[in-house]
């Protein structure tokens, strides 16, 4: 198995596992399943299956273990902290688990942000709130100074709960840890409300996210259905990737419009989207329309390329700009119609996680704590064909994931919608 | 009693009700009730108590009655609808209901909309649904051409489920019908998801909405409350009381402070909302700020007074006005913080009435349909000291409801949000 | 004023009050509001008004207090003693306030049971969660060692949370005080999901209830509404009043047959409920019952009268004798059908508190405690009116609060179910 | 790829297909898709992905295609019977859609139940109620009648939405039809609430059912929490396997014993159940226990095995039983305790689909349109490592859909109720 997707090791795990049952650490899930006679087979790549390993690296009575939650709020984060600290105390052991304040702020000495000690009674009834008790922050960690901290604090695992870019911090924290000769098993959970990781199927949190854009819609059908020509503007989240809107539109079934970042759009003109939507306003004297945040970044002025403190380039807002359009067009076609917009997503993403995702995020949790415990390091838990796997953190930039427009859910958008495979 | 507030009669009842219990048509509620022993008594004043009648005054094999609903959406709309439509057709046994749409607009012929005929089957499942099956709009209505509109269709009575304004449309189309000779019941059912209204203790939806506003402000303490000096403003509807917003401060209990149209505030100076918003934020490193849509607005540039199609004088916004005051305050004391700005109104007032909202809404309705059957018109119905009466329109106009300073409900929000009395 | 329902006080009011608007003691809310020329008014009687004195009887600064919660769950019974302490701390400034644990059970020194010093971090989120953090249990206390155990613990003020039976207790362990000398303030929070307590319009959590049992009933409808003559029979809380059952049948609208303890029914014969049930199941092959816990007592055998560890009458169980009645009855017809029993008292009870009810709480629980410290005791907080009063325990056994047969929500009952008005 | 899981096919496709984009017919995924070097893989099989074919076997505008929904309510049933007639009408542009009523009784001619023509305005807002709208009913086919039932009304598609005993039904109706020469293809849409079916990662519902399941979970333990020595005893749904229990066990993380079919437990012993509860119990003065209805039948008299009307043999229950059981022994150990026994399945699979159901439930349906459009027959949809597949029905039989106790789920139970691997 040349092909695969190898994890970095701290040494030989040798201490035994309180777990009975383990997972083969040969064992490999691969990237492309499906097969096609006649069609040439993609190139091969293959991932460790994610789970607890028969021999650990860490000593638990000797092991203390960190977590920092990064980056914005996605439902579910306090699960992840909850059972990740439960599965280090309970399962394995662990002698202390430090919870490091207000993202990778707080894992810098000079912010003076004191970690908490975990412990039963202060995780007890996290999962049932959202955002993160631990604090988070944008932008990137001094990894001097944190490293240093790290074995001052002699921490030698660290999880790390945030999306890509901090996750790129994570490695580099590794990678200094590991050239300073401390042992430093970084793990991460993926968050990114977008569901955009790939080789992660499903982040947490993605799902609640969904249901709640979903209530959003409805009440954005509701105000529309309810007057003449009402026209609802619906801004959800999705830097890169429209999976949110495109399934918040299939669950709902109430959108006529779907705006993804992956499918570019012209507003002007006879197969314009501004055309569309006048003849489906004059058709049925109201319009749904939901748009990712990140779309049609080229209809924007796009000036410079400025960055946010965690480094993602800052995106020009295409909610005012469209909504802006919508009316000035109607103006101009003596067409009137009643404007709603929505920019719902504070109250999305700052839910407790649901049902689902609580289980999800307990699962990526328990699964990062095994491949910390075996010794494993720059990693993230990725969810491949329904399988845990351990993904190198370097793998997450050199891959993307996002709406397929020939996919199934696509076709369910467009089916749902009515709307034309592209506006050109 | 000479200071009743006199409910005008189209004429004497004589048809039996198909009720067998009914309301005693003399019976008083008196607006004050509490005595207190060496102090003067305000000036008593009686309203009619709602309720079934022994007579009517039309003859229901005879009687067509119509529906119209207009203004902003407000949870129980179609609740209202539909019990005052089955309330007619199934109790009483009334011809047929026609639901005008669209709001005053659908009142006039020159609309082209045509009134929907009410039937069981069509109005079966509308109570789940937010908004309005008839739809609505705002304006006033042309009183000649939809006086002549009622008379051609030979509807006698009229549900206005509306605002103040709406409802003074309401008395002037009965007015003029009178003139014309032609004997036109008018009765209004209150509608304001601000609550507002006189003589009505709870208008529908109201309650609702402060569930919905509080499960929005859960949301935005979430947010601040899991980064650094994290600060959220949070505007909720009510143009000139803030009920909605004491309301869902006291429930959320998670309001920092809460700022209504009743209560002037200073921003500037040592005693001003920005220092102590700054004190506190220092302190606990977060805030949510609840402000009602209608607040402060002597701080804002009031040119003209624009007016919008209902007639409401516009108001401008404390919303991005206090957002913008915030920040530069923030910016000008070199204190880093995290703005989350929220603007909830359509998710809140768009959603199904709750359960206790709903028995609301068919109350109102089902003491509306009693009046009207009774030749009753030009009122509302009100609710005071948990008895529905019958309030004369024009009484409306003369009588403001508004947060009482004094009250032992804004007491509660100033316990829970420790904020001053007054920032002066 | 002779007829006023008159408060014991522990002594002469002398201390400052913290809070600047107060209301006058003197003020009084009569009972019977409602004038009828013609109509002989039924005798009159007063309450005094609640809310803060304008002086305290007990000094903050020396006077410790104590909360116990009785009985059944009741959505809202944390935010009650949240709102409670935070008025005794933050408002007044008291020293110390006691939670006793387990109900009455916690009061009695023989349980072992120590009380729980509340403060702020301890009360923050608790009003988030159903149930009770102080613990509850049924059964009565033992007064003398009760109060021994008050006075040892320098408690001079009790706040009870609980019913009828509860209250009582409350009153004797206040007259055992007095005997005693030592100067012990009872106030009530009357808490009975049923919503059947005299002078209290809305008891808290009934709301939430009533909200709870809406979703029941959507449930059961959607279960016999999908196969062929479905009828599904959901058993909801009403000892002896129907409440619940009547306003979750308003706020449904998809109830067929609603049975109360306030109004007998007949089962057999041709004006019999199972005939009635009969016919409509044949008619429209699917049918909802709402049956109150307390109802048709007649029917059922009831042997003794035993009673339960609070003393209440141990009910017969309508719910499984009616499912055989029915199942009987149709099997005897030889018409098939699918029966559906639920009986959700447990998941209705249990939840926290809307914000409507959230706000009932706290007022509740400010006013006690308004109450408390104006040296006011042997009384419980009433609504009358939409005023808050004072209500002597004693005067709670002499009077009952039912659904009356003739008012506007029976009316509604009736209207949405289309049963008769009597099975007879 | 002899191994394939072969598909019955109608005939050659040859009709043009509306859709632009489609699945490769010789496209399939394997079953087993980890890989472990020196660990012998299971025998391969492969399975038929599922999407739009290039080429229809039928033509739309001469197609007629029914619907029938069977045995017991689950949420979602609406979205598929929506979604599959949006496909069909909208997308493919068949000629008509026929709801078959009542399950496969409204197959039979002799039931006298016309099926219902759907069209666009009828399952317009179907999606969001709960149940089916279509009836259902348990009971086998008439197979002979129901096939000349469909001849005769030319249908030549029929969706079967159902359990095993459905499938295995819609499995003889092809078979029949094939035998009288009809071109029938037979496509089923597996509905499980229990979630057993094999080959199927996800049935649509069960997700929606563990989010109901752990709300009423939340309730059970505020019951309990909040007295001493409360036990409550939830029995969810799961007849031979428990994921419902399991799956709400972890997302809950209030449970501590969860009892599941696929584990036997001794009850009586020192390391019986009952011991252990009673440690529980006095140790932390409560304890909650989830039940999946099927467990332990070993425990419980098992006579005759008797058959309900779809076939399935008749469990003992196992929540009385162990109430019971729990009581007496309390009872025995002279150990005061409340006990809350909740059994809400009719509230459980009786709601809408949350938006991650209502999405797989669109997949599902708009997946066997396509395959049945292709002209392909004897199969069911199928959910395999992210892949939607074609599955033959006579596979179902042969394997079985288990929790597996070496599962990082049943781990994660583990962990989280902290009670023993085995009670024995």
């Amino acid at each position: 198995m040349n092909n695969s997707a190898n994890i970095t090791l701290l040494g030989k795990a040798r201490f035994a596992s309180p777990i009975r049952h383990s997972v083969n650490d040969e064992a490999r899930v691969p990237l492309h399943i499906v097969r096609t006679p006649g069609v040439t087979p993609i190139e091969e790549l293959l991932f460790e299956m994610a789970g607890p390993r028969e021999k650990l690296f860490f000593d638990p009575r000797d092991t203390r273990a960190g977590i920092v939650t990064c980056g914005g709020l996605c439902p579910g984060m306090n699960t992840v902290i909850r059972s990740a600290f439960l599965e280090l105390h309970h399962t394995y052991g662990v002698k202390e688990v430090l919870g490091f304040r207000d993202g990778y702020h707080g894992l810098d000495p000079a912010s003076g942000l004191e970690p908490i000690v975990l412990n039963a009674d202060l995780v007890d009834d996290i999962h049932k709130e959202g955002g993160t008790v631990l604090g988070t922050s944008r932008g990137p960690v001094d990894i001097s100074r944190a490293v240093e901290n790290l074995i001052k604090r002699d921490v030698n695992i660290l999880f790390v709960v945030g999306g890509d870019g901090t996750q790129h911090g994570g490695y580099k924290l590794f990678q200094e840890a590991q050239k300073r000769g401390h042992a430093l098993a970084v793990v991460g959970v993926p968050k990114t409300v977008d569901n955009d990781v790939p080789y992660v199927s499903r982040t947490f949190g993605y799902q609640t996210a969904v249901q709640e854009a979903t209530r959003v819609i409805t009440c954005a059908h509701t105000e529309v259905h309810s007057v003449q020509n009402g026209i609802a503007l619906v801004k959800l989240m999705g830097r890169h990737a429209g999976f949110i809107a495109a399934e918040a539109t299939v669950s709902s079934q109430e959108v006529n419009f779907c705006l993804i970042p992956e499918i570019p759009f012209k507003l002007e003109g006879e197969g314009g989207f501004l055309n569309a939507l006048k003849k489906r306003t004059l058709r049925r004297a109201h319009a749904v329309i939901v748009v990712a945040e990140g779309t049609g970044q080229d209809l924007l002025e796009n000036k410079g390329g400025e960055r946010d403190a965690s480094g993602n380039i800052k995106l020009r807002d295409i909610g005012p700009f469209l909504r802006e359009k919508i009316e000035a067009y109607f103006r101009a076609e003596k067409i009137p119609m009643v404007m709603r917009y929505l920019e719902p997503s504070y109250i999305i993403r700052s839910v407790p996680a649901d049902a689902e995702d609580a289980i999800l995020c307990d699962q990526y949790a328990r699964h990062a704590v095994h491949a910390a415990m075996a010794g494993k390091t720059g990693l993230v838990i990725g969810l491949l064909h329904d399988h845990f796997i351990h993904v190198p953190i370097e793998m997450l930039a050199k891959q993307e994931k996002r709406v397929d427009p020939n996919s199934s859910i696509w076709h369910a958008v467009l089916a749902t919608t009515g709307q034309p495979a592209h506006f050109e």
